[in-house]
């Protein structure tokens, strides 16, 4: 506790309760040599790409406020992926499209269990109930029961990551089309690794006027511009508007995402060599003893080891490998999360676990 | 109303009441030639500082997630400024600082009335009630006015804008004070426009914990950027790093910053310059018929007209000259609000609002 002057009792008493009891977002910082544990496209853009960046950058005019509705880059991620602009909205990545969409609806938020972190976080953050439905065992979706705990809990948002992070199957469509049909609630649909997947849910839009589908630039080689994509119904996108910054996509970003988007099929081969290194490790994983990797539609594989799992992971830390540890009692225990990197990049792994897992 | 199919009502219906009634924040995007209407600095950066920020965005990787913690932005501005790095936060502009401190504390929300739009419209946004005060007739804080409403309300939050956004002036120094000392609230004081007025009351975050002071980059020359700036007691950061998103500044707004604080010595001979502008520019009102400059320490003049002020604004836009028409029914009727800009505009301004003025 803290005395301080004037009226004001501590400040923390202050603070809202349901954040006063919320821990801040920990990003693992440590640098490491091979950075396997955050969904990263592993690639630089060419040279050429990269100069033309450059030149965008230096021809802005940052003295100006940028475009509020990201225009040019909305249409050009329409282009991109066959959606419609005028049912489209951008956020400062994903991030703050989930913080838009539950401070539109409100709560209780529901997701299942294990799924992407930021949905609980971000509702406990805005002060919103939060119900989770576990998985099945096979991790795919369990309808029945998403659909009862929406109901018994008046759920008004409904995440659903196809493909799941960090489980990394997509869930059946069946499951999901049954709880599509069967909640009265926002349903998003958070398709972040579809360039992993090639399946959409994007022509359920058109009968399904309380669906929110999710993508976003940073899983195809974009993190770093902070570009979260949302398409909706005219309805939704017009109440989510209202609760958008009105500047959220800065004016770098805005060119720099649109000279990327040019260059689509450089994006494309990117992902697609993702994808051939992604089987490749994922039969490897699968004829290693000790270590049994999960069917993936992502850019990473999600593995359980036998040995210690958070063992292996500190050891391949030191060794200047990171991989995302989700050892916790649970369903993920004894789990490993890697993100598909360059080929050097996945031998070493691979390489490096082999020795873990093979030494007594 | 639609019809949809499922189990789902009409989408509206589930969105939250607050938001329901809002309307969205609206943007004039109509392009004019003259743009003075939204505190902008009129002039681009020097070539060679441009090439610069070209190559930092052409070198930056761009595949990886950004610096979660802005450490590097951090720092240069810590030292531009005078603050302590380890009590600063960075926004998606000061926008997304606001949001993120009602999200923290709550509402309601308490802010003078004409000041900055978006405490009112965050607070709303975020389903908070607002309280307002009126300023005094000299557009001064009414301290005690403030003081008996924050008790009355319990509010949990204080917007000060010292200088004063749309008016212009800095409340007096007793007036903040007396608040200061006498709320049991979070208190805001938005120094956006410090670099044209050059007083802060930085020096009292020592003594006070429930103080919050807010910077932005937008106002001396980088508003495409994004990024704004907060400082505080730990305690306030510790909590505020809580609600923030954890990647909220893009790569290359990072990258840029940091090239641009470089040569803080241009930007200073910038902000030099367009104070000396406006006072040209207000010494030339003063001496006008027809209309009343007030008193200002920013980088945009108030002033009232005698004749129909909305006719005034429109004839300005049809020349290509874009103010800010606050012409409402309330303190500000009559009222423009013109941003300086470069010395041709400026002029170009002048000569054009006095035709207007002067002709029957």
């Amino acid at each position: 506790m803290t005395t301080i002057t004037g009226k004001t009792k501590d400040i923390i008493d202050l603070v809202r309760p349901a954040v006063r009891g919320l821990a801040a977002y920990h990003i693992d910082e440590t640098f490491v040599r091979v950075k396997l544990d955050a969904m990263e496209n592993p690639f630089l853009l060419p040279d050429k790409i990269r100069k033309e960046i450059g030149k965008a950058a230096q021809q802005s005019f940052i003295n100006r406020y940028p475009d509020p509705s990201a225009t040019k880059l909305k249409h050009a991620i329409a282009r991109y992926w066959q959606m419609d602009p005028e049912r489209m909205l951008l956020g400062n990545g994903s991030d703050e499209l989930i913080q838009a969409i539950i401070l539109t609806f409100g709560g209780p938020v529901l997701a299942p269990s294990p799924s992407f972190a930021m949905y609980e976080i971000t509702a406990r953050a805005l002060s919103q109930k939060v119900v989770t439905v576990p998985l099945t065992n096979e991790f795919d979706l369990d309808a029945e029961a998403v659909i009862s705990a929406a109901k018994r809990s008046k759920a008004k948002v409904i995440f659903l990551a196809c493909p799941n992070n960090p489980t990394g199957n997509r869930f059946s469509d069946a499951a999901v089309r049954k709880v599509l049909e069967n909640v009265n609630a926002a349903l998003v649909i958070d398709e972040a690794y579809f360039s992993f997947s090639g399946k959409t849910f994007l022509p359920f839009l058109k009968k399904h006027r309380n669906m929110i589908i999710l993508r976003t630039l940073s899983k195809i080689g974009l993190a770093g511009l902070r570009v979260g994509v949302l398409t909706a119904s005219k309805e939704i996108i017009g109440e989510l508007n209202k609760i958008r910054l009105p500047y959220n996509i800065n004016t770098l970003s805005q060119a720099a995402g649109l000279v990327a988007l040019k260059h689509a099929s450089t994006l494309n081969a990117q992902i697609s060599l993702l994808i051939s290194e992604r089987r490749k490790l994922y039969n490897a994983l699968l004829r290693m003893p000790g270590v049994t990797p999960f069917p993936t539609e992502t850019n990473f594989i999600l593995m359980w080891i036998e040995k210690d799992a958070t063992k292996v992971f500190q050891a391949l830390k030191k060794r200047g490998i990171l991989v995302k540890n989700l050892d916790r009692p649970g369903p993920l225990k004894g789990c490993l999360r890697v993100t598909i990197g360059t080929p050097a990049e996945n031998k070493e792994f691979f390489k490096t676990l082999k020795v873990f897992l093979t030494a007594d």
